[in-house]
């Protein structure tokens, strides 16, 4: 099922090139109705979120918000013990992110000079969740607690309703523990034009976060530009670089972990060990079996799991750096050792006793990583991504008399002479 | 010319968004040509590139690389002055951004659990230089210079060449000593086309940076997602906060400066004072006919000139936040005291000797700045826009024995069984 592939030293870029394809799609259909119901959104407010509710989820609301009401009725069907996990993971997340907290930095030099940036946080941000059958109680929390931490004041989620018009209790429970400040019942690409333009009853955003289908990624690079977004996710992805030795159960179990997401999904391994590659194929056919979810991560195995077979370790690197892989487990002995090796990468997981789960849901990096490749110029989400900067710029009288002669050469290299008597001005009496 | 507007705390919101407009565009029908030229300069590369030029540059080339002898040729045009100015600017700007770097981070907690970040520059980051006309090479150096400061190892610069095929000796400039590691002859969208998927002559890159007109712009916009771009910029943006007692001629030189860029460039001045307003108002008219670019500024300054008038300084700022300007300048005294309230902006300048050139130009921050009021979500170019981190994580086996109840808990409530069997799997036997 899972195909292996021997990769030689020489062609190692062409044969890893072309058995991992990521094309690029203009998805030009796809973008007709996205921009037909933005625009819709943002002419008919409310009206138009009540009407694709009812067209697409299937749904007669009575109101967009979440009620007071509907959040303790939820409370109250989320057990003590899940409440506490929940809160857990939330703890262990929050830590892990208040390490990535900046702050406002102005270097004051000689004669008064200032130099510096502000750092403060968006006023706004709108965290998109997955709804109806989907229950994602994870993402709100890898989502909206480093909004929270980076000192975001309004946090909105929105997710599409079941066709009882209710959000899952776990969803409801994961917000209330991250702290967001308002729940609305809103999904694909309408909720996405609601939170950039605005309706009655959503106040527009600044930065719009969070996993979705195609209609929502689609959506979100629409209005890019306008407001912020995170990343244009892709099917999720693991890579696993394993060594002679490696426990091939441990190997199987965490590529069908990422398998079982998404027909798409794809599963990789990378060893200079045949006889681990083959246990492993046997292990992935066993294990496939006893899953709930075994017939999405058959077809993901079917489509895009392959083993590598390298010569040595080094080219097993230079294979997962090609690939950028969204996770990728080292499942090698002294794995810290390696870590100069990795360049690109969504999150890099360290031995045995650290499967992709454990990342998934709670050692506290978030979950939210880039795809498709797309780890060679992007980061995992973080308070970063909620931080923005200011920067300040203060010269005395001595100081911008000094810069003068250089400053308006510049300006007149440049053939701007507006820029040059800003300058000359001010020493001119 | 400069249009006043009296502004009353009770509608402040209004009165503001009714005279700054910014307007969410489609622009279907360029995007459309756009994703023409890109398709075609995928399927056919180089030969599209020349093909290209020739049709709307003007010039058939017959190389696309700037070679060598070009680049000695244009740092002999260039006087040993004018050279040690752009080596001033750039010392300036390559010390503010290294105060930027960022450095991995690994906490090792107990019991051997792992985690943290690694930050990485990106491989390869395209630059894009207006060229023909346009001679810019103070954005070379703002744009090239984080990049080399972040590590990146190729920065390839792309900029369309003159009727004569030629890139001014000062772009070339700039970019030696910036250290750009190539230089293409390639502009409009079938540039960002070449950097984003490659061409026989260019390699594709990772990130595209720099500034370009409407076509430039799109085009990074359609690649964005399959490589990274820094922003989509839109038209320059003054603002300037005075009060009683500013000086006049500086407040209008400054204005100008902005408004000479683009008939779209807007300047807009908030005063508490009535007074100083009207003095504005004649000082933009009398030193508007000294300038070269005065055709330009005036219609600038007729379309998007505008004088709020304030009760009193607080309400200034919530206005310049509201704007959330590119280019804030604080004519007020004791400036630094009011830093606080300024929440959104692309850079701030405190104080009568910081005029806005200062800061395109020489004193070391970024000159790249969020415009449209994309300064509520994004920040100047910097170090940061070329590093990109990947999450680390390790536990042992005890560490993730002690998390295994939680993790699977909240697998179970995902109805991800395999991520659940990943965690049971390890401690089985």
């Amino acid at each position: 099922m899972m195909k292996l592939i021997r990769v030689d030293d020489k062609r190692m870029d062409q044969i890893v090139s072309a058995h991992v394809k990521r094309d690029y799609d203009p998805y030009e259909d796809i973008d007709l109705a996205v921009q037909k119901i933005i625009n819709d959104v943002r002419q008919n407010g409310d009206q138009a979120l009540f009407n694709y509710t009812k067209q697409f989820d299937g749904v007669t609301l009575s109101s967009i918000k979440v009620s007071e009401s509907e959040i303790e009725e939820a409370l109250r069907q989320v057990s003590e013990q899940e409440k506490a996990v929940l809160q857990k993971a939330a703890d262990n997340i929050r830590r892990f992110h208040e390490k990535q907290l900046e702050k406002t930095w102005l270097d004051d030099g000689t004669q008064g000079m200032i130099l510096g940036q502000l750092i403060r946080p968006i006023e706004r941000a709108g965290l998109y969740i997955p709804g109806g059958k989907a229950v994602y109680p994870s993402s709100v929390l890898m989502n909206a607690i480093p909004a929270k931490v980076a000192g975001v004041k309004y946090v909105v989620m929105v997710t599409p309703p079941d066709q009882s018009g209710s959000v899952s209790p776990y969803t409801l429970a994961a917000a209330q523990i991250a702290g967001v400040d308002e729940i609305l019942k809103a999904g694909g690409a309408q909720a996405i034009g609601a939170l950039a333009f605005g309706t009655e009853t959503i106040n527009a955003v600044d930065k719009i976060v969070g996993p979705g289908n195609i209609f929502v990624a689609r959506a979100k690079r629409m209005v890019f530009g306008h407001v912020d977004i995170d990343m244009v996710a892709g099917p999720s992805e693991i890579c696993i670089i394993a060594e002679s030795g490696a426990n091939a159960k441990y190997i199987a179990a965490d590529l069908l972990s990422q398998a079982e997401h998404d027909e798409e999904a794809s599963a990789i391994l990378i060893t200079d060990s045949l006889p681990l590659a083959e246990e492993v194929q046997q292990e992935v056919i066993h294990q496939l079996d006893q899953l709930e979810r075994k017939e999405i991560a058959a077809a993901s195995m079917q489509n895009h799991g392959k083993i590598f077979i390298v010569d040595h370790l080094e080219s097993a690197f230079q294979i997962a750096n090609q690939i950028a892989p969204e996770h990728l487990e080292l499942m090698i002995s002294e794995p810290t050792l390696h870590l100069a090796k990795v360049r690109h990468a969504g999150a890099v997981f360290l031995g045995e006793y650290s499967p992709e789960p454990l990342g998934d849901y709670f050692a506290g990096p978030n979950h939210t990583l880039p795809t498709s490749g797309t780890a060679r110029f992007s980061s995992p989400l973080g308070v970063y991504d909620f931080l923005k900067k200011t920067s300040v710029i203060h010269y005395s009288r001595e100081q911008l008399y000094q810069a003068k002669g250089e400053i308006t050469a510049l300006a007149r290299m440049e053939g701007l002479t507006a820029h040059e008597n800003a300058i000359h001005i001010r020493f001119d009496d």
